[in-house]
């Protein structure tokens, strides 16, 4: 079976432009079949207070209204995707940039919660994305590049979890290519002590999550990652590994990179 | 030969959403290969407002600096782009999003000028646009949508007349499909009289048009319109119309629609 990585990056990573340009320049050298999914909230955290749109919580939980949503749009599928598919463009990898609704790649359900209203936010269900349809572009050696709005197939865009979106791609192709899922982001791996940066957990079974989370050793940030990233294994798909993003050459080095996740 | 409509849509059919649903709807309904091109300068114009960014102008002419790259980035490739496509989607249209960028699709080059620099402009060329590429989409059954954004190939963005974008995708495609270019607008065609919304000019040939020209009698918003289009039937494309973008599902009714731009 063809090998196929899918990446995905967080804000920290597109934030910085040093960092960015390390990530890139490595993304674009990976070999084999590659998908690349980003997030962007910092960014559009900075736009919406320039706006003047105040972020609105219930319960503590964030809420797309249809404002926030417009920001998004712009941010994520605009101004961060064009910019990441011309800076692969510019390092000869053939990158093109979609949102979920682009060739219906990726369809979600606005999500539906007896207490709070969430907004204009999606959530992704098994069938959700379009594994022909993203095979045919992989096949045509193009380098999908997905920002994390989807949309509900009636001309709704929603904001959905980008931790996920690569969790949902992965799964969805892992009958068709040898997936790897790849969490990049700031950090070289999942950190016994957050204090120190040295602190890299090698390899957690799902037991030993389990076990992590339930004595509250998984800082928050981290959370909705590997509760992606045990869906995935659950779901069938190869790998799954956390670490530094800038340092993905390093992904088959003997010496190890970040995190590696499995079922046993 | 198989037949294809470009059609270009502008800011005053994307500002209205009466207008906007309308042209939506009958573009949906199109039979055969369709591409739509959009702008949308006012929209980008009232964030650019809202964030305190100043339109620059030299010598009169507008200058794309780098923070109205990242306006019309976010606004053209993003919230424009983005909502046409899930509207379509909603329609049973399966249409993708794309920028110049997008599977280097259309490579500009920054405009270099004597005296003036007009910041991250880009101008095509003849082999601006990736007609293969291009073809491969039209026939997986996609419906490409462009924002006004392009790219140099070296990672950098660039901003390019919509006008310009939807003639060079048209005239790059005319002898692979049966190409008809349609500008669609807020008007019924090129008029006679500006003041009198119902004195379309059903037909001009280059003569009437370089006559019309010189006596000052185009207004200057239907200038790079009806130059585009004159070089794209230059280049060999079959039609050029220019009409109401809420009326083009008469496009091919006997009683005519809008004025048709033909070289004799």
């Amino acid at each position: 079976m063809e090998k196929l990585s899918v990446v995905k990056i967080g804000g920290n990573v597109l934030d910085n432009a040093e960092k960015l340009a390390a990530f890139i320049e490595q993304f674009a050298a990976l070999k084999g079949a590659k998908i690349l999914v980003h997030g962007g909230g910092k960014i559009a955290t900075e736009l919406s207070e320039k706006l003047g749109i105040a972020t609105q919580l219930i319960d503590g939980r964030r809420v797309t209204t249809a404002d926030s949503l417009e920001v998004v749009t712009m941010v994520y599928a605009g101004l961060i995707n064009k910019n990441l598919v011309a800076q692969l463009q510019g390092l000869h990898t053939n990158a093109i940039g979609l949102s979920g609704a682009d060739a219906n790649l990726i369809q979600a359900k606005k999500r539906v919660h007896p207490n709070i209203d969430f907004g204009f936010v999606g959530d992704l269900e098994e069938t959700s994305v379009s594994a022909k349809q993203l095979k045919s572009l992989l096949d045509a050696g193009l380098c999908p590049v997905f920002s994390a709005i989807t949309h509900n197939g009636q001309g709704q865009l929603l904001n959905t979890n980008a931790d996920t979106i690569a969790s949902a791609i992965a799964l969805a192709l892992s009958s068709i290519f040898e997936t790897t899922l790849i969490y990049g982001f700031e950090k070289k791996g999942v950190l016994e002590d957050v204090a120190n940066e040295n602190s890299v957990i090698p390899h957690i079974n799902q037991e030993q999550y389990i076990e992590l989370k339930n004595k509250g050793l998984i800082y928050s940030g981290m959370l909705p990652k590997l509760d992606a990233a045990f869906t995935a294994l659950n779901g069938g798909i190869a790998r799954v590994i956390v670490g530094d993003a800038c340092k993905i050459n390093q992904l088959e080095s003997p010496a190890g990179f970040g995190t590696s996740l499995t079922l046993n």
